[in-house]
């Protein structure tokens, strides 16, 4: 996969793709990725990419005839054009997926600024991280690009995304290790015993409950095995009793 | 007020808080910033921060004796302590307008890997940034710590951030700029011909139309108007009509 990131502020990505595990899949050529500074299809002598809005208001905004030639210069036929606002539809893991599978995908960073309107002509989708509001699209890009990178074949050991949250359509059960005791509190004991079967019990168990409590909402479109579903209802008598 | 971030790659937040408004922001004293090593409170000789899980699987589990000692070296009486991961309650512009109000914020990175379980004994709030996983909550914080910061007074021009999307409760009005027609599409003759009266209805109608179309749910919690109960019915008429 190539990902190309459109900016204006190349300089933010430097640590981002040079760090970490992002670093050791670009290093192992899992992916590729190119830093395009919008600034450079501006052609005044300023090199200003932005102008004043029309019908007035605070903020300047973003030019489509400069966006529209930094696209044209950078895609090939199978890319995928994101464009990262508050405005856009939700990501989410399912759309990560969708996303990894992508030959190239260009991300223009939206800025607090706005873009014309008009730039939505020449883009795939709109993307919104969350209903939060930041200086820039540049860490919305990032956090993009991040959760597609260590879905790639190869940069993450195998297996070991398998029980994210979100993967399974549960929020992940908790982790425990050494001190077997720490500030007076214990590790559960079904983890210090090695069954293995009643450890997967209680980890299911563990991830449903946390699910249930804190977002019922993942539950609406996730479908219950027998198991689980007899496991919810115990939870939900539980809670009932714990009110 | 003071940020103070402990991450096991410190090393990840240099250009963050270095580029654009950020920087600005620190240079004029308007925040201050801490990022700490969490491997320094490491006390094998191989400065290991994570050990195996009880109960096996895949992967590392971060120690809970470190991130307390962390915890207990970095916390003043009022510090709000955070902590990012994907199991945490949905972050958003209310919560971000909360904690702007906060002296001093504590951010843990969650990791790939998770943390120990009893490290939450020790925090305020487990905060997710959307529902998706990443490598390591560095970018969460940066996402994070971006939103509070340009709430602060002085960061942003005065009134700039007020029709921002999730601050009115909406989702942002379309903006344009020149040129005035760009690739056959002309910029709405309302916004070029300076009646403020209907520059302000025609985009409380675009914000309006825009949050019911993409965003329903963001309406459920928002209370209308008069003005604006009567231009969500004629959306709603218009979108009727459309299908």
């Amino acid at each position: 996969m190539t990902l190309k990131i459109l900016t204006l502020f190349p300089e933010m990505f430097t640590n981002f793709f040079n760090t970490s595990i992002i670093k050791r899949a670009l290093d192992k050529d899992l992916f590729k990725v190119e830093v395009i500074d919008l600034r450079q299809y501006s052609h005044d002598k300023h090199h200003h990419v932005d102008d004043t809005p029309y019908g007035g208001g605070k903020g300047m905004v973003i030019k489509v005839d400069i966006v529209k030639e930094a696209i044209d210069a950078n895609k090939s036929k199978n890319t995928k054009i994101l464009l990262t606002s508050p405005r856009g539809y939700k990501y989410n893991q399912q759309k990560a997926m969708a996303l990894a599978k992508e030959e190239e995908i260009l991300i223009i960073c939206g800025h607090y600024e706005g873009f014309d309107e008009r730039v939505l002509n020449y883009v795939d989708e709109e993307i919104s991280i969350g209903d939060y509001v930041l200086t820039g699209g540049e860490l919305a890009a990032m956090v993009i690009s991040d959760s597609i990178i260590r879905l790639q074949k190869g940069v993450l050991a195998e297996g070991s995304y398998e029980d994210d949250s979100f993967q399974t359509g549960l929020l992940e059960y908790p982790q425990y290790t050494r001190p077997q005791v720490f500030d007076g509190v214990e590790v559960p004991k079904v983890l210090q015993n090695g069954n293995h079967s009643e450890i997967r019990k209680y980890r299911l168990y563990e991830s449903l409950k946390l699910t249930y409590l804190r977002r019922p909402d993942l539950l609406e479109n996730y479908n219950l095995t027998k198991e689980e579903k007899e496991m919810l209802e115990k939870i939900k008598k539980e809670a009932l009793q714990n009110k």
